[in-house]
């Protein structure tokens, strides 16, 4: 596997800037700016046609001018010099290249032709470039900041990707007031070359980066996402923010970055097949991110909780049991422990509410110490500790009393050396999630950010980022994947659809789609076709009763309520009068299956469907002629595994219909996966096959059968 | 109707404080300080047993050497001196009194009998009272704050009332921050004698209110929540957060304020046949609050979106559309108006994208008011105007280069004067969204804020304040509501109970059942009794065929896969053989049912539920034997009218089955609202019925009707 392309451009040696000036309102100026101020240490070698100096520095007439060869290219000139420059760059030696520089590919067939152009130049001289219409990148473990806004936090743990550049530049004012800090972040803009999945495989691999959140707009190769993601989220969080998924969302993806999107269940299938943590807004982006960076894994389902309120901490233990944590009572011994530590009757039972209390101590410290230590909790939400921040709230009030308190004298005053919960996060490796109302201002909040814990602003949302772990774990307790072998076509399969094509049929009828599933070993009703009176009533005395006639025919794709169909027919001769009535339905002579009724009042949907942009997927749902109404279905992109089809299948809001279920017996289970990840391999055989449907797919004792079944061609 | 006590309450001419003296960390005298010191004019009476002065003032010995009856008490002593001062103040005259202190019917039985005994004293004297165990109250018009942190905001419009204390204390800061501004804030704490529903009264007539939020542990009179929300709530929004729900919410509200809690799915019905918008954290009751009280009414679903930056433009549209809004493509008039004001190329249909420009007026003011003034869209969402809060940030790097500029003069070379977006709402009468992730620093936040415009701290929120909005106007649409008269009993349906408890049965059989709902105009099977093979022979001729046979007895609840049950059969022979079965299958002789079968594929479920604690609720939902793993079920608390049942039954997921489905005919909606109102009257008239299940309820063409009942007794 060729090195990952960003592994040298995110930590170069040298850098030349071209289009950085003098004008600190240009954007290129702007830019160099960041590079020069914000720690960085490596030589800085700006480009000018003019100027001697750039910003203080040195500066070159030309490329061809620096002395030696720069390792990274950072370009901020109108577009149509870009080329120019990586081809000079490409000859000078370079190998990495940022390109900052708008209107290509997102803009117009002009724009997607210099794309090109930039690529070709790529593959002749070996240069790995990121963008056009990108914001650049963050590297904090060299003090490397690209974009137009200063960056000064200290190194983090989060690693950050985003088809908006936006969201590593326009942001860092709001990330620094709440403490995420950034390990990398990578801006990929067009994508043209670099793309967001080497910058998701890039940040797998860093080891300073502990979780990974992605900002998308759309995938271009899906295949390789899967694969990627799937070889970090085991160990690695990764967490996905999709928002093309609508129409109005997909239309300004379009203009944006040039992205192609595809439905929103596409992408939550995705998402769940690759092991990604999907979130609905760029808050949970950072904040869960930051959460998933900076914590110990959670390695069970008991959260204990700490709070100075009794609203927060309701919230709290409502918000973490909704997502699918407990909040166990505390034993007799651990409430023993801590309610010499609160005031009289205050609830210790878990939530602990130490009320208003100003026993800072005991509440950022000591309690939190003893929860921890007891071995009754896997992890621990604590709302409400405060100091500074709260002193220098009320001040006003006490300096109308105490007219000669100054408020650097109160809060010299109060300086708590006594340390925090974060202290016990390393003794007993367990998660710990702060909430409070106080921002930076106070010193609580603040030396928790330092430390790396994360403080969220409101219960509910420290509450989401304990539920955003025990997430993860579950991802963490997958089996191990590979991707499933694409298999050859069966011959039969292959002859059946060749049949078809000569045909000229845009889709195969019933008994052919099913004939074809069968090669597949997908369990389908076994059918007699009849073309006439006689054959109906040889073909119905050999299936046996009671018995089901349909018609069959390619061009017939809706049967119901049309006169097409007729169930539960219990007799040689109820079955002629059936093929009669579907003659006289059809208008026409058409060819009848006749099968022996499956029954069973369990019905599920499963299929493949095909959206532009993006490779086929596999559906699985609850069935029946209520399908749509229901709208109880979930997608994977194929191939899937039979575990993959596993998790699938439970992942239908009705799974309880999987198990034993009002006297009927539990589904054979690993019988349907294995009908889904067969289903996801036909489109790999058989590229011609455009849609599958198969519905219902009855549950026959235990076992699925496909009942109806429709193959769309391309 | 008895006037709120809150307007006398929350307006107090005058104030005694007991509880409050010098010593600036004790509860009381902090209480004290915020009345002192944020702008109240009235006067206040402290109240001492030793001091001549508390906080400046002049104290006095008692409450009864003050010389004048003050209109308010305000109380923070131990809880067992509570008792003695409201006696006091009664004999004094005092008419309201806010009691602080903790430890009563939240804490014990003990506490449980002093809060009886506070309200015998408040009806023997008149004097209604907030709390015990409460924060106190803001009401921002007269500069009033009772609560322990310094409010100095300017008036707002948003009401707030808590059953939580921190929720109008501690989270001061977080709401200047925010520019989130209360009209009167209420702790209500644990509601002894004035509760929050007198709140939400209050502040629904409260003119300085224009939107209500609600932090709920729990509502005891049911009935009379839903009488004040319904007036309130088609002019005035309320929201409300619930967090009692789980069991571990619940269990935490137990302690927190003695609340009694009911299960989730029981306040979703609440709030929704309250009109009240349920939001799932603290943050969104604030700040969708907040815009909600500020903003002109969403008088469509066409919204434009305004950035400077292609990712939140995204974020927002695809959040936009998912919630139910429209982002239409701007008309090639107005692109063609707002293209000379964006860079070359910029998006303009709807998102606009303005890019990193520096041209704030454009994106502040200009561009605004081209898409405000088109006609169309209904509101406008922007993301990113920023000014000086940029300029900060930034700030550093320009002092690199240009030593001799400072931050000051930079600010002032900058001050905009051309106003912004806030300016054209009572222009066009249309919301305004904004999100933003520089806070207050920015003068354009500070504005916004100022303009009690709403600024959100990430793109979705925005989108979210404006689907909130989208709420909001379709309660405005609901058609006029009063209280379902509640209608005596059938005299059968009495005759039925009467003879069921005679004979010691816990639940009427399956066809006393149908014969009780039967006499409350529900549709059910038409039913003969046999309890002999001839008469079963004789019943089976008479209803007809395809038939259905069931084992009824009080004692038999459930049949299905337990051979109780025949369908579908077609001849008297059959039916004999059928009865055979029952009862062998029965171990004993047990009478048997026979109805004309009722065909049809759409089923649903109704029915009656209790929870401690709250009122009967109607059920609805998807039915047959998948009731459960479908899950698909909404409730309303009884009783509700025929328009409820009708909101009721389109609340399901599945609600596209009531329309015209694969050939089926619409659901007659009237017949099937009518059951759930009639239903919803049972409770009243037969308060000894505790639950009733029919399900399923077959559509049979387009009617409902009951194929299976359960009424069980108390």
């Amino acid at each position: 596997m060729a090195e990952n392309p960003l592994h040298r451009l995110m930590n170069p040696g040298s850098i030349a800037t071209v289009g950085a000036g003098n004008n600190i309102l240009k954007m290129g100026t702007m830019h160099a700016l960041s590079i020069i101020n914000d720690g960085y240490r490596g030589k800085i070698f700006p480009v000018h046609p003019h100027q001697n100096t750039v910003l203080g520095l040195d500066a070159y007439r030309s490329i061809a001018d620096i002395p030696e060869v720069p390792d990274l290219a950072f370009i901020v000139v109108p577009s149509v010099e870009v080329i120019k420059i990586i081809e000079e760059f490409g000859k000078k030696g370079t190998k990495s290249a940022v390109i900052i520089t708008a209107g290509f590919g997102e803009m117009n067939e002009d724009g997607r032709l210099m794309q090109d152009r930039l690529n070709e130049l790529s593959g002749q001289y070996g240069i790995r470039f990121l963008g056009p219409n990108c914001m650049g990148i963050i590297n904090s473990q060299i003090s490397l900041n690209t974009t137009v806004m200063p960056y000064t936090s200290a190194p983090g743990s989060l690693g950050f990707a985003s088809q908006s550049g936006t969201y590593v530049t326009q942001t860092i004012p709001y990330l620094e007031r709440n403490g995420i800090r950034f390990s990398k972040a990578i801006s990929v803009g067009n994508s043209a070359n670099i793309d967001i999945i080497d910058a998701l495989e890039y940040l797998g691999e860093d080891e300073q980066t502990r979780a990974v959140s992605l900002y998308i707009e759309g995938i271009r190769d899906v295949e390789r996402f899967i694969d990627v993601a799937r070889a970090i989220t085991p160990h690695k969080p990764v967490l996905a923010q999709y928002v093309g998924g609508s129409s109005a969302g997909a239309r300004s993806s379009l203009s944006h970055t040039g992205s192609m999107a595809a439905p929103d269940h596409l992408y939550d299938g995705l998402f769940r097949q690759a092991g990604i943590i999907r979130v609905e807004s760029i808050e949970d982006l950072y904040r869960n991110g930051n959460m998933l960076a900076n914590q110990p894994c959670l390695n069970g389902k008991r959260i204990g909780i700490l709070t100075n309120s009794g609203g927060p901490g309701s919230a709290i233990a409502n918000a973490l049991e909704r997502g699918g944590l407990d909040v166990p009572e505390f034993s007799k011994e651990v409430q023993d422990q801590v309610r010499p530590l609160v005031p009289p009757h205050a609830p210790c039972g878990n939530p602990v509410d130490m009320t208003f209390s100003m026993d800072i101590e005991n509440l950022s410290n000591k309690i939190p110490e003893i929860i921890l230590k007891s071995g009754e909790v896997d992890g621990i939400v604590i709302h409400g500790v405060m100091g500074t921040g709260w002193l220098k709230a009320v001040f006003p009030h006490f300096n109308s009393v105490m007219k000669d308190v100054t408020l650097e004298g109160l809060l010299a005053g109060f300086s708590d050396k006594s340390g925090s919960a974060a202290d016990y996060i390393p003794v007993y490796n367990k998660p710990v999630s702060i909430s409070s109302f106080i921002d930076r201002e106070d010193n609580y909040t603040a030396s928790y950010h330092d430390h790396g814990v994360p403080v969220f602003d409101s219960p509910e949302k420290a509450a989401g980022g304990m539920i955003m772990m025990m997430r993860h774990r579950e991802i963490r307790e997958r089996k191990p994947w590979t991707r499933p072998a694409s298999v050859p076509a069966p011959a039969g399969a292959v002859r059946i659809l060749e049949q078809c094509s000569a045909k000229g049929q845009a889709n195969l009828d019933e008994h052919g789609s099913k004939l074809f599933l069968k090669e597949w070993g997908i369990p389908v009703t076994e059918e007699i076709v009849a073309a006439t009176e006689e054959e109906a009533a040889t073909a119905a005395e050999k299936a046996g009763y009671p018995l089901v006639m349909k018609a069959s025919a390619g061009d017939i794709l809706h049967k119901t309520g049309r006169g097409l169909i007729h169930l539960d027919l219990k007799s040689k001769d109820e079955a002629v009068a059936s093929f009669r009535k579907i003659q006289q339905a059809a208008g026409r002579s058409v060819p009848v299956i006749a099968y022996r009724m499956v029954s069973g009042e369990r019905e599920f949907v499963a299929g493949l469907v095909r959206a532009p942009g993006f490779v086929p997927s596999v559906m699985f749902g609850l069935g029946g002629v209520f399908t749509e109404a229901l709208n109880d279905a979930v997608f994977r992109p194929a191939p899937i595994s039979e575990d993959d089809a596993t998790e699938m299948l439970f992942d239908i809001r009705a799974r309880a219909l999987l198990g034993a279920f009002r006297g009927m017996p539990a589904v054979h289970v690993e019988a349907l996966a294995k009908v889904l990840h067969r289903l996801s391999l036909i489109p790999i055989a058989h590229p011609e096959v455009a849609e599958i449907d198969l519905n219902p797919i009855i549950i026959d004792g235990s076992e699925p059968v496909a009942v109806d079944a429709l193959v769309v061609l391309k």
